[in-house]
Parts: structure tokens; C-alpha cells; sequence
């Protein structure tokens, strides 16, 4: 999909330059803590000024200059099947839904703890709609222990979907389990595994100035793979950044440039997104708010800093509301139109994300998924030769007529206008009638019934019982244990 | 309130002239048939071709060119105090709520037929948000009697806001009325009401090629007394107009222009707004559909196609959803970003606009002033001087620690932020130990607390009693019937 729309520039004139310039003020000045002992020592032999005491790394800005010199403008990202390859950077934009949440909801059973079964049925809406084009962890499954949570998961991914998967960047070990079995999927050899990009992680820093060990570790595997890394700064205005938002813009791109870095120095060329998550607090509680103007501002600003440095940027739809009600859509919507207006190549947790992040709502996915497609929609460009204005069909129709029946009509009604997903346009009497169901309650049925109808892709003969040998044989070993931060 | 973004082009590139080209062949080869006797004199002394047999009018494009030359491109509407008056074009935007229905809800007592009480709660609410900058007749007050009732809503309208007054075009008789009654409570002479706008209308067409007997009476009407008219044809893709929405967007300008060519023949120099309400309908139902994609794209070719003449632009944030539920907010904020990306200087139907405009909702009006006060806020540039940049702030602020107590953020965190009306941004627990109330249920509390806290604005001493006088008078009188169509 790409984007024709113009780039609504950041809300503060000729300070782009500015922020970049202070960003790397704060890398060369005041530097960032990383926590991960090959990470400082794989920075340190390419010039930054470390010191291990500390653990404080300074970069300064040849080192992070070349670091964006060598990182791609745009490239691809590989699915299991030909349609499902993504594009990322330039025009290009893609959805991906929720990520990260340790809860799921639906309006039958309420929130609760995610499970395994819950996150394939995440999967499978994921697959089922055609206007979501990457996977996320859509929950997290505590019911699998955690030394073999990670080869389920990717199980589950690559038996459901055809999309590009997700990996955690929880320590080495989990990750090349990840790996080998995209590897075994995709039925690759380790070279063409290692020659494109097949899956992605995030990596998010412990804002203010810190990379924590699994991070600096993830950036590492994956950039030696070749695999996607967005790096995306968890910048709360006013919590975790300063209280403006050119302030947590400015700190934001200073992490997200040592993240790049760190990734372009392990292997220069590899893929590499700058990612943004910045929004604000509740000053009276602390707790983040998404979907505001201060969001929506901090994406134009993202956008044109991503642009600024040359990478493709990673944004976010989302919510802090707790129930997929008219807050979740108008939060979600408002983040999603800054996020395209923006530029946004690739927009994370743009379906079923709710309260924060903290759960995944399948009723939220279903009117998501709806706003995704109008907004896909939006971004169609329109016919407008003169067959299409109509000059023939206006003279033919009466004044006070209508076109219902004209030729011109007739021609073209099958086709003319988006079919909607969940939008109800009967009237008052037939709605009612119908049980005068709100949209969430649609929403409700519509994920029962897309599920009623999965099936999921086809994989190469054989591939899925080495998948499952695969699986069964590092759980025998015993798996492997996320790594400590 | 001014709009600072970039302008979305139509997506339909260098077609903008061809559609203004196809809409002056509409007028000059097929015309628009005008049912109004007078309407058709005044056009034909001006020089347009008229058949008094079919009532159709040709306008050629000298004709309308004239028009265009004399028509402001930005203009002043004036209110009942200083800070109510609102600009109209350039880069100014105003929101007015929902025009129109014959119903009215609320959670409480459902959907009824409107009555002048609830048409006086509906004012309230508009008189009680600043993010409103004018009136519309938000419901029709059915208990009261046709020749008397535009008395009644403009009483009701004059004493219970200073906001600009919506008068219906429903023959001379009524808008006379009216605008003494205007005249009267601004204090005015006949000529300082004559020399400046004081209220509107809105003019919608009869679609196809149609202007009925009304709705010219009242374009002349607005144009002799100086008063904002707003053209607005009804061409509703595949019903009214033609099935594709360069084809409605081409009919649309044609209608327009007559609208606007009559307005200026009757009074060169009048206060006269370019209004779109293309859409597009279900081709299954023929149901009138909104905040679809189509409707988003016709709102930018919309805006442009008022650039391209010069004039203001008012477009509308519409739903067809039956409830103030989820589908009503994502199509309302589609139509908004719409609007506000094409570059629309008034934006109708902004707050309460329910089931494709048949009913007023009171929830829908709350949650409606959330989504503009949330755009608004977006509207409004940041401050990136080194001082927000927060450099010092970063500095100070310890790799992993936080910024809440930061002395940068201590100076600003009162004002940092946008302060919702509606959005809840409490933890799950607390929310739910607070009832679990979903955004419509807390919207149907804010409408109630903001009408128990309501103050009317004061009027000149003696104004308040001469209305009341007026409208006595007028009501003894028998008042005014509507004009037929």
C-alpha cells in the first residue's frame, strides 16, 4: 500500500535541524548507558567514547552520521508467500495490530490473563484480514512456561499465517530458536535466511539514555542476521522525556539514533526503522495518554525527523481507554490519521490494542480493522477522466431526477464504493428491529464469524512436522530462558 | 481559530480545472431549472438564457465569472459580543453543531420528536463550549405551530447564546421576522444590520439542476440584507449525482455556482460560502452513507475546488450510524480529518449529528466536542525554542530515572498539556471500581452537568423585553407560514 497524501510537516517551523542538532548533543555531551558488556565494547571499537565504570557511551557525530549513511532508505521484508512481503520505507505504509499485552478481553468473558489460545486467535484475525500485513505478539501467553513461551509462539505465527512474524528480543538463545524455525518455514538455506529479511523485533530503550542488556543484545542478533529492528524509544512526555514535546521528540531521536547506530556498526546496510512511541502523561497521575493532540503533534514531528535522517519510521494507533468503546475509537483514529499524515511506514498495534497496551480487545481488532480499510481506502487515488465526471449521465438525468437507474450507474455500481466491514447504514426501523445493535456488539460477531471461517495458509509438504520436530526437540533440551535486563 | 496545515490536494491530480470546466458546461449547456419566478427575472436582467416554459436556466461563464470576481474571499460575521464574532475563509476555521432533525435522544428517555424544550438544551450545549463558534436550528421544535415557530427559534436562539444565529430560508415572511429580531438584539439600525452579517443560512439544492422556489427566495433574501449565505447542493453519489465522486464533485460545483451567481447578481459583494455535502450511498439500500472514504476524498477535491474559485469552503462531520456508538465516532472524525485536510472554513453538523442527520443525540453532541477539542489543540503550533528542547532537562535527568520532578517540568506541567472533557485515563481498577462507564455513559453525565451550571449571556438592558414584545406581536399577528416549495 502507499501513501499519496502530503506530509503534514512537524507544528514547529525550521526546528527539525534543531532537535537533530541537540539530539546529537545529548549522544556526543551527555551519551547513553548501556547495559550490555559486548554491545559497549562492539561501539567502542568503532569510536564511541565508552567508559566501562559507568557503562556511559558517547557517540559522537561522524560515528552516528555514518550510522545513517550506511542505513537502507527502503527495503523488503519477506512473508510466507509471495503477497505477503512488505515494503518498508519511502511511500510505503503497513499495519500491524497489537502487540505486547499480558491481557485479552472480548465482551463474552471479560479481561483476563493471555493465554496460548488466545494469542492464535489474535493470529488468526491478524491472517483472516487482508488491510494487516505484519504480526505482532498480540498477547502474551502465561499459561506456556518461559523457557519454551518463544518457540510456541513463533509455532503459532508460522502455522497460522503467512505474514511476517514477530520475534522478542529476550537474549540469543531465544532468538536463534526464532530464527531456525522462520528458517525451517520458509524453507531456507542459512544463507538466504541471512541474505533478506524474513521477521522483526522492537527494540524499546529504558528511556531517559539507557539500553538494557536483551535490547543491546536483540539490536546485535538481528542486525547480524539481517533481520528488521525498529528501535523505538519509549518517550512519555513529561514522565519518562521532558514535559514539551520538541523535548521529548529531541530525546526520543537521541535514542533512537543510538539504537541505529549500535545496529549499523554490528552490520552496516542491515534493516533498521526509526521507530517513535512519544505521547504524554496525565499530569495529575501519571498515567499515558495516547490518541491526543500532544500524540498526534509528536507524530508530524516524527515523521519529518524519520525523513530528516533519511530511515523509514515506525509509529503507533493507540488507546488508553479501557473498554473498546467511543474513547478507544476516537483516541485510536486521532493516532492513526497523525501517524498517515505523518508518513508513517509502518504502524504498530493499529488493531485490538485497549488500555494502554495492556490488553487486547477482539472486539477493538474488528473496528480497527474497519478504520484501517476506510483509511487504506482514502489513500486510493480517484479516476477523474471525463468518463468518470459524468458530463453525459448529468445531461440524461431530469433536474430533481436521480441517477439510480442511469447507464453511467449501471456501469459502475458493483464497484463504485467501499463495502464496509462493521458499519451499519440501515435505517433506524431495520436497526432497531435487528436488535439495535451498537458497533461493538457487531464488532462481537463479526470476530466470531471471521474465526468460524479460518483456515489457515498452506505450508510446503513436510514443513510443518519439522516445525513441530523442531519445537519438540529444543523443548526436550529445555528450551531457553529470556535473558535478564 | 486558524487551520496551519497543509492543504490534502484532491486525489484526482490536474483535474481540478476540468471539473470547473465540466460544471460551467452543466450551466451553459444544460442549465439548472429554477422554480422561483423572481429568481429567474433577476438572472435573466443579469443575462442568463431563460426558458420560462421548462423554468431552466443556462448561465454562461461571463455570468459566472462576474459572480466569482465579486464574491469575498473572506468575510466577518458578526455576534452578540466581541469574542463571538467568527471569520469566514483563508486559513480560519469555525465548527457549529448539528442542523436539522426532526428527532432528538439521550441515554435517558430515547428517540423522540424534537420540541422547542429540547431545541433549547441543544443551544445551551452549544452556547456552553467555546470550540462551538456558532448556532444551527439543532432540532425542530414540533410542539410548536409552522407560521409562528421561527419566532420561537430565533427567541430562543438570541436570549439563550451570542453566538451566530441560524435562520431556516422558509419564504420572506419568516427570514423578515427574523433578522428584526436579530437587529433587535444586537442593537442595531436597519442599516448597521444591512452594512454587516449578523446570521446565515444554508441553501441546499435540489439535486439534480434544481433550485426551488424557497431556497432562491432566500439566496435574495440573505444577499439584499448582507447576510451569510451558504450554498450547499445535496449531490449524494449514485442517488442524486452521478455514481463516481468526481462526477458528484463536478455536479456539486455546477449547483454551487448557480447558487452563488444568483447570491452575487442580487447583491455583488455579499457574504456567500462555498458548502459541499457530497457523499456517496449504499448501492444495495440507497441508503445515504458518511465518513466513508469516498466522503473523505470528495471533502479534499471539496476544498479545492473552493480554492480554485476563491471562496470559503463549508463542508460537515456527518454519521449514519443509528447510535452514539463507535461507528458514529469513526465516521464523524473520518468526515472531520476530512474537512480539515481539505482546508474547510466552517464545518456544520460538528456536535450532536446522528442517523444521517435525522436526530440530534446529547451524548453525541459531548462526545463530538471531545473529537473538536482534541483537533483544535492539534491546530495549534509548538514552541521548539532551546528552551523546550529541554537540553539542561535531559542533562539533569538521570539514564533510567524520570522527569516528574524536573525543575523544566515543575515550570510547565499545569498548561503542558490538552485537559479532556470526556476521555478516562484511570487504571482498569480504578475505572471499574468506579462503575465501568464507556465513554456514551460519561458523555450522558457531562451534558447534564454542563446544562445544571448554565448561565445565558447577558443581553443589553431592555433587548430581552422587546423580543418578547416582537415575537408577541408578530404571534397576535398570525406570523408566517412557510413558503411552499
Amino acid at each position: 500500500m502507499t501513501n499519496p497524501l502530503i506530509r503534514q510537516p512537524a507544528l514547529f517551523q525550521d526546528r527539525v535541524e534543531a532537535i537533530h542538532d541537540t539530539a546529537l548533543r545529548v549522544l556526543e555531551e551527555l551519551g547513553v548507558r548501556v547495559l550490555n558488556t559486548e554491545a559497549r565494547k562492539v561501539l567502542a571499537d568503532a569510536g564511541a567514547d565508552v567508559s566501562e565504570d559507568t557503562m556511559m557511551v558517547r557517540f559522537d557525530r561522524e560515528l552516528v552520521s555514518r550510522a545513517l549513511h550506511t542505513a537502507p532508505q527502503m527495503f523488503e521484508v519477506h512473508g510466507g508467500s509471495d503477497g505477503c512481503s512488505i515494503k518498508v520505507g519511502g511511500n510505503n505504509l503497513v499495519f500491524g495490530p497489537v502487540g505486547g499485552p499480558a491481557f485479552v478481553s472480548d465482551l463474552d468473558r471479560g479481561k483476563r490473563t493471555g493465554t496460548l489460545e488466545e494469542l492464535r486467535i489474535l493470529i488468526k484475525l491478524a491472517q483472516s484480514f487482508d488491510v494487516i500485513h505484519l504480526l505482532s505478539q498480540s498477547v502474551e501467553p502465561q499459561d506456556v512456561d518461559l523457557n519454551v513461551r518463544h518457540l510456541q509462539t513463533t509455532l503459532s505465527q508460522l502455522t497460522l499465517s503467512d505474514k511476517v512474524p514477530f520475534v522478542y528480543s529476550r537474549g540469543s538463545g531465544q532468538v536463534h530458536d526464532c530464527f531456525e524455525m522462520i528458517r525451517i518455514a520458509r524453507d531456507l538455506s542459512h544463507e538466504e535466511f541471512r541474505a533478506r529479511a524474513w521477521c522483526h523485533t522492537v527494540i524499546n530503550t529504558n528511556s531517559p539514555r539507557q539500553l538494557d542488556v536483551p535490547m543491546c543484545q536483540g539490536i546485535m542478533d538481528f542486525a547480524r542476521a539481517g533481520q528488521m529492528v525498529i528501535v523505538t524509544p519509549f518517550t512519555l512526555s513529561g514522565a519518562m522525556a521532558p514535559v514539551t514535546i520538541p523535548g521529548a521528540l529531541t530525546l526520543q531521536h537521541a535514542e533512537a539514533l543510538a539504537g541505529i547506530t549500535l545496529d549499523q556498526v554490528v552490520r552496516p546496510g542491515a534493516p533498521v526503522v526509526y521507530g517513535s512511541f512519544t505521547s504524554n502523561v496525565d499530569m495529575r497521575s501519571g498515567s499515558p495518554a495516547f490518541g491526543t493532540p500532544e500524540f498526534v503533534k509528536g507524530a508530524f514531528g516524527a515523521g519529518e525527523l524519520a525523513r530528516h535522517i533519511g530511515l523509514p519510521w515506525r509509529g503507533s494507533a493507540a488507546t488508553a481507554s479501557n473498554a473498546p468503546d467511543e474513547q478507544a475509537v476516537y483516541e485510536t483514529l486521532m493516532s492513526a490519521w497523525g501517524g498517515v499524515l505523518g508518513g508513517i511506514n509502518i504502524m504498530k498495534h493499529a488493531a485490538g490494542w485497549l488500555e494502554g497496551g495492556l490488553t487486547a480487545s477482539k472486539e477493538k481488532f474488528i473496528l480497527d480493522v474497519e478504520m484501517l480499510q476506510i483509511l487504506a481506502e482514502v489513500l486510493h487515488p480517484l479516476d477523474a477522466s471525463d468518463a468518470e465526471l459524468g458530463f453525459d449521465a448529468i445531461a440524461a438525468t431530469e433536474p430533481g431526477g436521480h441517477f439510480f437507474a442511469a447507464q453511467h450507474t449501471m456501469e459502475r455500481y458493483r464497484s463504485a464504493f467501499y463495502s464496509p466491514l462493521l458499519s451499519d447504514w440501515r435505517n433506524f426501523g431495520e436497526w432497531s428491529n435487528d436488535g439495535a445493535k451498537t458497533a461493538v456488539k457487531r464488532a462481537n460477531e463479526i470476530w466470531k464469524s471471521t474465526l468460524a471461517v479460518f483456515e489457515a495458509p498452506a505450508l510446503c509438504p513436510g514443513t510443518e512436522e519439522a516445525l513441530f520436530e523442531f519445537v519438540e526437540r529444543r523443548s526436550t533440551e529445555g528450551g531457553s530462558l529470556p535473558l535478564d535486563e
